[in-house]
């Protein structure tokens, strides 16, 4: 792991962007942040964790939905700074239903258009939260 | 300009990240961070522009290279705090010659294999700089 972590540049707070994209359809799912402990345990386990922010905590992508993110493959860019997953994305990567994050199509004028449909309902796989 | 604004959350340097993605190929090409001015060029003229954080300032996206990206499409994530941009990328949007900067595929072990071949020399395109 010391080797790996040496072609990388977490920034000030412990971070280093990871782009999420599906292997099979070559959709962009989402883009998290790891933390060193986050890259180690994705690795070991072949599932994508995340340090959620939000929450300050380390979390499996997809610990509370079910859709999880088994890991293909990994390539880091061209400066370290970043890191690109293909994975193979269960159901769906994000908790508004969508299959992936980028589900709004937008323009300069903010004019929003829905890509895809919903593929879960949201209110029955949060609703115990 | 404001309504678009209104979706996205800047954060506290006044960027947000963009993932620059060929809309022919699927590849993700880079990362890249966005000003509100950046985003707006881009927007504006149909072509990637950045802020450069080694710079300190705006560059449109191969402005040295002529390896510019032609924007197709823009979409925003869930929660706004992410751009995706879908591009017909000139050439290669890497500084070190290859089509994408994700050209290192590598292990938990730090091991390396180059994907993919360069497209043109970096000490040709850049070596007046």
């Amino acid at each position: 792991m010391d080797k790996l972590l040496q072609l990388l540049k977490f920034n000030d707070k412990g971070l280093i962007p990871a782009i999420i994209q599906d292997e099979k359809s070559g959709e962009v799912l989402t883009l998290c942040y790891m933390t060193k402990e986050a890259l180690e345990k994705t690795l070991d386990e072949g599932k994508v964790y995340v340090f959620r922010r939000s929450k300050g905590r380390l979390m499996l992508k997809g610990e509370t939905s079910g859709c999880t993110q088994s890991v293909k493959s990994l390539t880091i860019d061209c400066e370290g700074n970043s890191l690109l997953f293909k994975v193979d994305q269960l159901k769906a990567a994000c908790h508004e239903g969508y299959f992936t994050c980028y589900f709004r199509k937008v323009d300069k004028e903010g004019k929003v258009e829905i890509l895809g449909k919903r593929i879960f309902d949201p209110k029955d796989v949060y609703k115990s939260q």
